[in-house]
């Protein structure tokens, strides 16, 4: 493909993007076919000469788009949002065209300048402290990981290591010897890492992931499946008991069940009562509702974690107009992730890589190579401005506001199980419609659920907290109007009804 | 940033990464920057207030560029290739434009199926056997990951996994109780993983992070640092004596310095010598060279590799023509991936999710989210052909042909150090040229690498191996030819000269 063949392909390409945006409100949000289904469409094995970019974009609409779920369609309302937006996707076209994997400062400073600069920005427009910042006291900083559960293995490796190195020196023993190497392993297998049950399943993951075990902090409806001090303090009194040494723990700001939030306040504080416990790394996944804290009414939230928190993250690439992968991983003290990945044989070595103003961000990340991912950050933020990321936020939250309303009108027929928080609705059908209905709330709620997604005309999310089977639906979507907020409640209603009733009732497809 | 408005803005951009190609061959590979550069050029905070297209994309050509090491110029010769093609930037579009975390294969199936279908098609290109396909006997089948760190890292959790199953389920315990746990922890202090002097340092990292010791096995000038069978027996030997548990094993196609190939047939033998060594997991990195197994002369090697072997990676976005990131890992049996890396909470779950014929990648991965990777890889095999491919990696063969005649033809004064592999050169200034200059050869190869790099007219790295300091040069990249190969060789020849002489000779700039 030469030039003038990308010139025509990519303005093709380009069209055909936003002829999909604009007609995406009137396409089904899931793919309409069965597994399985994209093999018999292609040929068995690669050509063996070039193919016309004709031929290829063609199969996009026939083959590929009927495969997709489209998580930027308004009546996407499962999980959380994965946005993108036009200047995102032009960010996109740079860092492919500028593709470098760029793990040294000298292997493409831009890339790793740009990046240091932009989570500045990132840490002043959401509030968060000092210590966070690059420029900072503590030798914090940010860093782009790919993923949520990338950020949360990373920082359980930097705890891991951090405790590690504390406890073998504290007995007097000399890194880099077998002494050390030996006490080391027998030391690694009594640790434990700790999240609430309500904690993303990454936290449980990235303890299998990093060989350490895993322990749960129950929590409670009453309590809105908040983790609490007194809760956390049990747990750590039962390891300590057990002979178990904690080295981490998983905070959340947002749950993914219910977006509850974790009482920081009261977590520090009893971190903060013994000794041995305040060396526990403690970590704030704030995935998808750190968005919110651009917003100043949610902002004091962030003043708290100015002492007694090692690592935030939060992805941008959900709520925050930046497409996936952009997850900003911040620390406050650097030393403490590259102390743990740094391994430089001599083909990483240049005359930078041990210069105190330079940064390899290798070191802050599982992999070596990395995309230019800083530069769709930018572009977002300077391209909507805090202003219009503000706003954008704000409409999620309404779009809550307007769930909340509705699905209170019909305390017939929907119980909201807890709090709406961060525009998240968490709802089931009621005692009282399932026992007219002569059925129970649990399994009455999963037949809506899954007679819904199966209608694919809206998406949703089931999941289990403290034993109730409930629904959720969220509306921040780039393309999400309020129109489609109160169309996604008339589906929920019809096919409620309809499942009450023990008889189809035409449910609508999606108004435009 | 409205429909039109990103119109006008992508073919701005087009035209733009166009020009940039056009007109890479004139600039400078390396950046004539210092640490730093960056920041003052930005503003210190976010925009309060959107800015227009025009705004953003004057600063990509006034600060950004200056900036980014060229990794597609033809003047680089450093590290490994790491390409970007048309057809895969176009691809890239398509994937922001459809982003979603695509987890699971409800979370979007074409993301999903076309992974399978692509990588198939890819392990037959590369002549794979068939235990590595989605279709063959043994549960195998490929998943594109990030890098070939990222493949390293979740293969040594699978392997780490599944011989701690293998030897808790030998002693008689159970799974899921106190005894397993506490089991389990002691004998994971007891693993450790293997890789060469010259396998690439995220194997020593993989350990790190997966918590268990490492080992090295020596290698030797003589046997053109290959990793041999006796002397993988002897570390195994040295483990097991030490009451060790030898788990892992990175065996290499192409090493990091001198693109080695580990002696296969030999270190088969010897794992299969004795019942404890048959469980190891076997992992061949060949994140560079296995590119070159798209042309009949390499496979050979690849059908040595339909047993004994668990895993097998390399990097389409290093030498094949598509940009970073696509890892192709393949494994022998999927089932010891996901049986390690399976947590699936309520949320996850749908009505697909525990179907035999649905396959949800977050299983075979860190992360959970994904982007679509696929589409860049289809892009590229399509546009390019089986045909093209070839052509390209000969291309590359070629140019390291025509570098080792131009060194051949200065004996006097480089001496190449390693044999000739996969386009790679290694060399070092001559015994000989250096007495006459009365130092020695180490001191000088440095410094002449150190004064290429300054000028920074092309890029090379240097390396030490079996200590001995040498340079690499290989060019690979999109727009390499022949005539910047002879370019890159007079300027290696003058700055030798000038090193050699104690006095500037005038080193020409790049040739376009």
């Amino acid at each position: 493909m030469d030039a003038d063949q990308f010139r025509q392909a990519a303005q093709s390409a380009i069209e055909e993007i936003i002829e999909h945006f604009n007609t995406l409100p009137s396409r089904r949000v899931l793919p309409n076919i069965e597994p399985g289904y994209l093999r018999p469409l292609l040929p068995q094995s690669p050509p063996k000469s070039p193919e016309s970019w004709d031929q290829i974009q063609q199969d996009i609409e026939s083959k590929i788009k009927p495969g997709l779920t489209h998580w930027q369609s308004p009546h996407f309302m499962a999980f959380f949002p994965a946005l993108t937006t036009y200047p995102s996707i032009l960010a996109e076209i740079y860092s492919a065209a500028f593709s470098a994997p760029a793990f040294n400062w000298l292997c493409s400073p831009a890339c790793t300048e740009l990046e240091i600069v932009v989570l500045d920005w990132v840490a002043q427009a959401i509030g968060l402290p000092e210590c966070f910042h690059s420029t900072g006291p503590t030798r914090g900083g940010g860093v782009i990981q790919g993923s949520a559960s990338e950020a949360v293995v990373t920082v359980m490796v930097a705890a891991r290591e951090r405790m590690l190195r504390d406890l073998a020196t504290a007995e007097g023993l000399k890194e880099d010897t077998p002494e050390w190497e030996d006490r080391v392993m027998v030391l690694r297998g009594k640790l434990v890492a700790i999240g609430s049950d309500q904690a993303h399943s990454c936290t449980a993951k990235g303890a299998r992931i990093v060989g350490t075990r895993y322990r749960t902090v129950p929590t409670a409806l009453e309590d809105n499946f908040d983790m609490t001090g007194e809760s956390v303090r049990k747990v750590l009194e039962e390891c300590e008991a057990a002979g178990l040494i904690p080295y981490y723990i998983t905070t959340t700001m947002g749950t993914t069940s219910t977006c509850a939030t974790d009482r920081f306040a009261e977590i520090k504080a009893v971190l903060a009562s013994r000794p041995s416990w305040q060396k526990i790394w403690v970590h704030i996944d704030a995935a998808y509702a750190g968005a919110a804290l651009i917003t100043p009414e949610y902002q004091p939230i962030a003043r708290e974690w100015s002492t007694g928190i090692d690592s935030f993250n939060f992805n941008m690439h959900k709520w925050l107009l930046v497409n996936f992968d952009a997850s900003c991983l911040f620390v406050r003290n650097r030393t403490d992730l590259t102390s743990a990945m740094d391994i430089t044989p001599a083909y990483l070595r240049n005359p930078y890589s041990d210069r105190p103003d330079t940064v390899d961000f290798r070191n802050w990340q599982i992999p070596l190579g990395r995309r230019f991912r800083a530069l769709k950050i930018w572009f977002v933020m300077r391209a909507y401005g805090l202003s219009g990321m503000k706003a954008f936020i704000y409409k999620g939250l309404h779009h809550g506001d307007v769930f909340v309303e509705l699905f209170g009108g019909r305390k017939d027929l929907f119980t909201v199980v807890t709090p709406p928080a961060f525009g998240l609705t968490v709802f089931r059908i009621s005692d009282e419609a399932a026992a007219a209905a002569g059925s129970a709330s649990g399994a009455l709620t999963r037949q809506v659920y899954e007679k819904i997604n199966a209608d694919g005309d809206i998406f949703i999310t089931s999941s289990v907290v403290g034993g109730i089977y409930v629904m959720r639906v969220l509306s921040g979507s780039w393309l999400s109007e309020e129109k489609y907020v109160r169309n996604a409640f008339e589906i929920i209603l019809k096919t409620t009804e309809e499942v009450l009733s023990g008889k189809p009732n035409g449910a609508e497809g999606p108004k435009n």
